[in-house]
């Protein structure tokens, strides 16, 4: 089935203490994208980016079977700009920048052809658009799933919560999941997201691993114990980009494939952190990954006698 | 096969968010003998208490099956007493009141019974009494494990190096294990700590579970996911617990098995959290355990097809 992802895609600058990065290409919906593309055939984008934004970025986008024809071209616009700095521990980051450029007007339009896509992955961004993708459709696709992140719950929390009401699967971490239900147990917090409409929350901790909540379940995915983190970002899209990649290639949506759903996200989360930016993700091959995933089922199981 | 946990058996006075106790009975053994207890029937005990200490508190030890020969009652001396304060999160906490009384001077004396014990605990306690447990055995244990702190890799690194030289098995938390080896990747941190002597290495990280390490094998086992935490204390005892105590009762110190264990650990802190102090560990039926493992299994197992 085709997958639709409607974010960022923009220009990052990187610190970690493995170095520096001048300009590269980031973005939710790059790393959405890129991941997905290793289990999905159908994969339409609908971002924008400026008239600075290379066509060759473009063209690998295209080269992985991404359809760019939702990719809004603002010719005398300037692509969205972030950067940041990682500390010693790799978990926390300062923003040292940030320029919406020609995200601070983004006004989603889904082209003819993307209009009954049957997934749709809504990357982290302003909460009113998200819900305006959501309304723009002209079928209600069979699975909606979304990112968020604090600055939301901080500066528009009526507005998330609205769209709140219309997605499927929910996708945050440890400590936004208790930001936006008040509870400090995440079993207790992922009870009150859940009755705020998504039917599915998956809290992301990071080296921590994953947990997915739906109704009384509970699956807890490891995290591969990595020797080096080179660069942390876009691992959270990775993941998103696989688990729902993977949804839509099966097409199937049950508790049980959802499990390996998060498994393959893991594993395309732990190539990414492997190397700065997008680098580890663009050239990945189908055996790669299917030995990462044996990683991750060598790494949990185990057999009660 | 029969064990033996030496260690400390105690005083606590805790506060927690949800309230505080008067003295009541705690240290490492005890939490230790009373999590095997459910596994193994030789569950020998060497500590030292003072007159202070309740004989119903030893009555309850060998309800539980463990025998006391080998705790020392000092009649003029006073229990060793240990106060803390969690914070709000539930994992840290603050010490209040620490008093060693008779620990101070604990010189473990081995009873001849326990001379030939095949599976020895050091509970954590000054890394020289622990090395002086292992050189007082008749015969060299199938299988030592050594839990330890922060505080002895401050105050006395050398004779822990010194006794991680002799064991088999250590466990430590995941900032101890970034402080003994200077590595803040735990797939390093294990490398070289296990260079330091032990050839398994468990890395307990509270509410993110655990990974048990081995040459080059690694096993993360989730921790489940609790409505509520009532009070820490003991956790990481009743972990230990149940995984040498289950080791001893299969005598299968394999790499497949120390998995279960891990698993079966896992289930007794699980218990030990509920309630306050001991008070969950001493009341326990063999059907909750198995309940509660099973909760394990639906946790984290998944099938990649």
């Amino acid at each position: 089935m085709s997958l639709l992802t409607v974010g960022s895609v923009a220009f990052d600058a990187l610190e970690t203490p493995f170095g520096k990065t001048d300009k590269i290409i980031g973005g939710a919906a790059t790393y959405i994208t890129l991941s997905a593309s290793y289990f999905t055939k159908g994969n339409n984008l609908v971002a924008v980016v400026g008239g600075d934004f290379p066509k060759e970025m473009i063209g690998l986008l295209e080269d992985h079977g991404v359809d760019t024809e939702g990719l809004e071209i603002v010719a005398d616009g300037k692509t969205f700009f972030w950067s940041g700095r990682y500390h010693e521990d790799m978990n926390t980051r300062d923003t040292l920048e940030t320029q919406l450029n020609v995200m601070e007007h983004f006004d989603p339009t889904i082209p003819e052809s993307y209009q009954t896509t049957e997934y749709l992955m809504l990357g982290n961004t302003v909460p009113a658009t998200q819900k305006l993708v959501i309304e723009r459709m002209a079928k209600r696709p069979k699975l909606v799933m979304l990112d968020t992140m604090n600055l939301w719950m901080d500066i528009a929390m009526d507005d998330l919560k609205a769209v709140l009401k219309l997605v499927d699967v929910l996708t945050i971490n440890d400590e936004e999941a208790r930001q936006l239900s008040g509870e400090y147990s995440l079993r207790k917090a992922a009870k009150v997201i859940m009755a705020m409409g998504p039917q599915t929350l998956i809290i992301k901790k990071g080296e921590h691993g994953a947990l997915l909540f739906q109704a009384d379940r509970i699956f807890f995915a490891p995290a591969l114990p990595l020797e080096e983190v080179f660069d942390p970002t876009g691992a959270g899209d990775s993941f998103a980009g696989g688990f729902i990649g993977y949804l839509a290639s099966t097409d199937d949506i049950s508790f049980d494939n959802m499990k390996r759903a998060i498994i393959y996200g893991s594993a395309m989360a732990s190539f990414c952190v492997e190397k700065f930016g997008t680098e580890r993700l663009i050239n990945l091959t189908q055996e790669e990954i299917k030995e990462r995933v044996q990683q991750f089922v060598n790494l949990s199981s185990f057999e009660i006698v």
